[in-house]
C-alpha cells in the first residue's frame, strides 16, 4: 500500500508528471467522461477536470482516496467527480468512458494485477473508440558489466561470516531481481526490445521474449538490466533507458549467478519470461553463451527463476496441499463465529460482546474484541 | 515482511553484527539454552551454536526460517536447533532459556509488537537470572536546523502543481515522520535523552518524555531528530547518534509544520509520546516555544500526531462502528463456507471442488479454488 510519501515521490518525478499532463490534456475533450484507474491522491482526476471533463470516475482502493476527495473539494471540482473506493474489477459504471488514465506499473509494467485490471476496464468500462493512457509500453534489456550491482547483490552472504556456510542464501539471491540505478556505462551491448505491451490490444498478462547478442568487444558480464519506455499518447513518450534522467520507476537488475567473461564473437541468448501466478509475477531468465569457435555447444547455461527466490516452507506447503485435512486454530474459530453472526445481521458491537464471552483469553475487553470484529467487517462486509 | 535483501542489509551493517556477535559470545556459556526471537535467516542462532549453546529455539514467523534451517544443516548445527515457525507469543517451550537474543526494532525501538513480545518472552520463556540481548535502549532527540529534510518532506505538494490546491496533503505530511539521514551539522542543540527502555524491567509498550532546550545561538529550526543508542550487554554498545556511522536503523525526522526562527534565550519544550494502538504506534509531538522576554505565553504552539497522518475514510469508519449491521460480501461468503467445511474436517481439495460449484464466477477452475482454500488454510488451520 502506498503512503503519502510515495505519492509525493510520484509527483516530484517531473518527467512523468509532465508527460501525463500532456497526455491528459490531449485526450480529454470538453465534456469527456474519464476514469482515473488507481486514482491515488487524485492528481490526474483533478487535471482531467481542469481540462474540461464532464465527469471523472476516480477509482482507488486505498484510503488515499480521502485525500483526493478533500483536494477535489478544495479545487471546486467535487461535483464533477465520483469517488469509488473499490477494486476496479468490482466496479460497474452507468456510462462508458472516453478516456481511461492509469499508472499501475512498478519498476516494470508487469506488476501484480496491472494488466488484468486494464483488460477488464478496457472491455467493460471504455467506450468504443475510447482512449487509454498509457497507450503502449516497450520492454528493453541489455547485458551489464556492473561489478558494483553484482557485489551488492551477493556480497552480504559471501563475506566471511564468522566462518559460517551461507550457501542457502546465495542460491536464493541468484534467483531474485532487484531495483537498481543502471548507468549507460554499465551497458555491455546495445539494448534490445524484447516485448511490446500495447494496452489497446493486449489479451493476457504473460510475456515471453528472446534476446540475442553477438559480442563485439570483450568484457565481464554480471547479468541483465531491464527497463521500459512508455508511449502515453501519440507523440507523448518517456524512457527509463540508462543515461536518461532517473524516473520513479527505476531499472531492474537480473543477476547471473557468477560473472562471465565474454569474448568478441561470443553469442549470448537469453529467454525472458514473466508469468502472473496468483497475484505475483514469476520471472524466469535463461541464458546460454556460445563461443564463436564452437557454436554447437553452449559454454554457459544458466536457468534462473524467481520461483526459487522465496524460501519454501514445508509446513506451509503441507497446509496448502489438496489432501490436507485442516482443523481450525483459534483465529479460524474466532473468524468463523464472527462471519456467522455477520450473516445473521448482528451489529458489530453485539458480535464483539459475544467474543469477549466465548474467547475471554483473546479478548479481555470489549474494545479489543470490537477492533477484531471491525477488521473483519472491513474485509468481508458490504 | 522482510525479504532476503533486507536480511542482507542487516548483515552488511558491520557495527550491528559485531556488537551482536560480541554480546552473544559473552552471554552464551557452553551448554546454555538460547532463544533467538525473530530469528530471520538464523545468523544469531548459528552464532549461539558456535559459542557452545546446547539448544537454540529459533522462533520466526516468516518463511525466512527455511533459509535458517538450510544454513543450520550446512553448518552442522541442525541437531542443536529447534525451529518454530510461529509468533513467539503463541509458543510454549519445554524449558526456560538462559539467553534471549532479539532485534525487533525499526528506526526506533518502538515498533509494532516489539515490546509486548519481549515482555511476554521475558515472563514466560526466560529462566530466573537469564540474560536479555539487548539489555537496554536509550531514546534521544534534538532540534534540527535542516532545510533539506523539511523541503523534501513538504515540497512535492508545495510546488506549483498546475495551479491546484493541495493543502490536504500538507496537513497529512505535517503529522507524519520519516526515516532520514541526519548529520551532526544539522543539530541545533545538544541532544537530550527522553526515555530509557530497560528490557529487564520495562512493563508496558507506551513511552512519554519531555524535552527542554534553552537556545544558546540563534537559528532556524525545522523539527526534531530522534534516534536510539543500544546497550546489548554489559560493555557492548552502539549508537545511532548523528555523526556516527550510519547503521541499518537510521534516524527519524519529526517535522514542524513550518520553520521557526529561534532566538538566543528562547526556550523550547517538546512533549513526545508513543502509544501502541492495535499493531501500530501513534506518535505525538507537541511543541511550545517561549521567548526569553515573555516566558508566560508561548509564541509557538504545535500539536502534531501521526493519528492525523493517515487519511480516514468515512466509509471504512462506518464499517467498523459498533452499531454497523453488516451483510457479507462475496469474499465473506466464500470465507464462511471454507471455514465451515474446515471445521467439518474436509480435505482442502474437496472444499475447493465445492467452491467451484457454489461460486463458479469466482472460481472457474479447481486450481483457482484450491489457491484460495490454501491461503485460508495457512491463516486459519493448525
Amino acid at each position: 500500500m502506498y503512503s503519502i510519501f510515495d505519492y509525493g515521490d510520484m509527483i516530484v518525478d517531473r518527467v512523468r508528471m509532465e508527460a501525463y499532463t500532456q497526455a491528459v490534456r490531449q485526450a480529454v475533450k470538453p465534456g469527456a467522461i474519464v476514469i482515473d484507474l488507481g486514482a491515488g491522491s487524485g492528481l490526474f482526476t483533478l487535471l482531467a477536470c481542469k481540462f474540461g471533463a464532464a465527469r471523472v470516475y476516480a477509482i482507488e482502493y486505498n484510503n488515499a482516496i480521502q485525500v483526493a476527495r478533500e483536494m477535489a473539494a478544495a479545487n471546486g471540482y467535487a461535483d464533477r467527480i465520483t469517488f469509488i473506493q473499490e477494486l476496479s474489477t468490482r466496479v460497474s459504471l452507468p456510462e462508458r468512458a472516453d478516456v481511461i488514465i492509469s499508472d499501475l506499473r512498478g519498476v516494470l509494467p508487469l506488476l501484480e494485477q496491472h494488466i488484468p485490471s486494464l483488460l477488464d476496464a478496457r472491455e467493460r468500462l471504455l467506450a468504443p473508440g475510447g482512449v487509454l493512457i498509457p497507450q503502449r509500453d516497450t520492454l528493453w534489456a541489455a547485458l551489464l558489466s556492473a561489478p558494483a550491482h553484482y557485489e551488492r547483490h551477493f556480497r552480504p552472504w559471501q563475506d566471511d561470516l564468522f566462518g559460517l556456510n551461507t550457501q542457502a542464501c546465495s542460491r536464493l539471491l541468484a534467483n531474485a531481481w532487484r531495483r537498481v540505478d543502471i548507468t549507460a556505462e554499465e551497458l555491455l551491448v546495445e539494448p534490445q526490445c524484447w516485448a511490446t505491451l500495447d494496452y489497446r490490444t493486449v489479451r493476457e498478462p504473460n510475456l515471453t521474449g528472446e534476446l540475442n547478442w553477438k559480442i563485439a568487444s570483450p568484457g565481464t558480464a554480471h547479468g541483465l538490466g531491464l527497463w521500459f519506455d512508455a508511449t502515453l499518447a501519440d507523440g507523448v513518450q518517456f524512457s527509463n533507458a540508462p543515461g536518461n534522467p532517473k524516473m520513479i520507476y527505476g531499472r531492474a537488475y537480473f543477476p547471473w549467478p557468477q560473472p562471465v567473461e565474454l569474448a568478441a564473437g561470443d553469442e549470448v541468448v537469453v529467454r525472458v519470461q514473466a508469468n502472473l501466478v496468483d497475484n505475483d509475477y514469476i520471472w524466469s531468465w535463461n541464458t546460454r553463451v556460445f563461443a564463436a569457435e564452437n557454436s554447437a555447444k553452449s559454454k554457459i547455461d544458466f536457468q534462473q527463476s524467481t520461483f526459487f527466490s522465496a524460501p519454501l516452507s514445508p509446513q506451509h506447503l503441507r497446509k496448502r496441499a489438496d489432501n490436507f485435512v485442516p482443523s481450525l486454530n483459534d483465529d479460524g474459530q474466532i473468524t468463523q463465529v464472527v462471519l456467522h453472526k455477520m450473516s445473521e445481521k448482528q451489529a458489530l458491537g453485539d458480535i464483539a460482546r459475544d467474543l469477549t464471552q466465548q474467547f475471554p483469553q483473546h479478548f479481555p475487553t470489549w474494545p479489543a474484541a470490537l477492533t477484531r470484529v471491525g477488521e473483519l467487517s472491513l474485509l468481508y462486509s458490504e
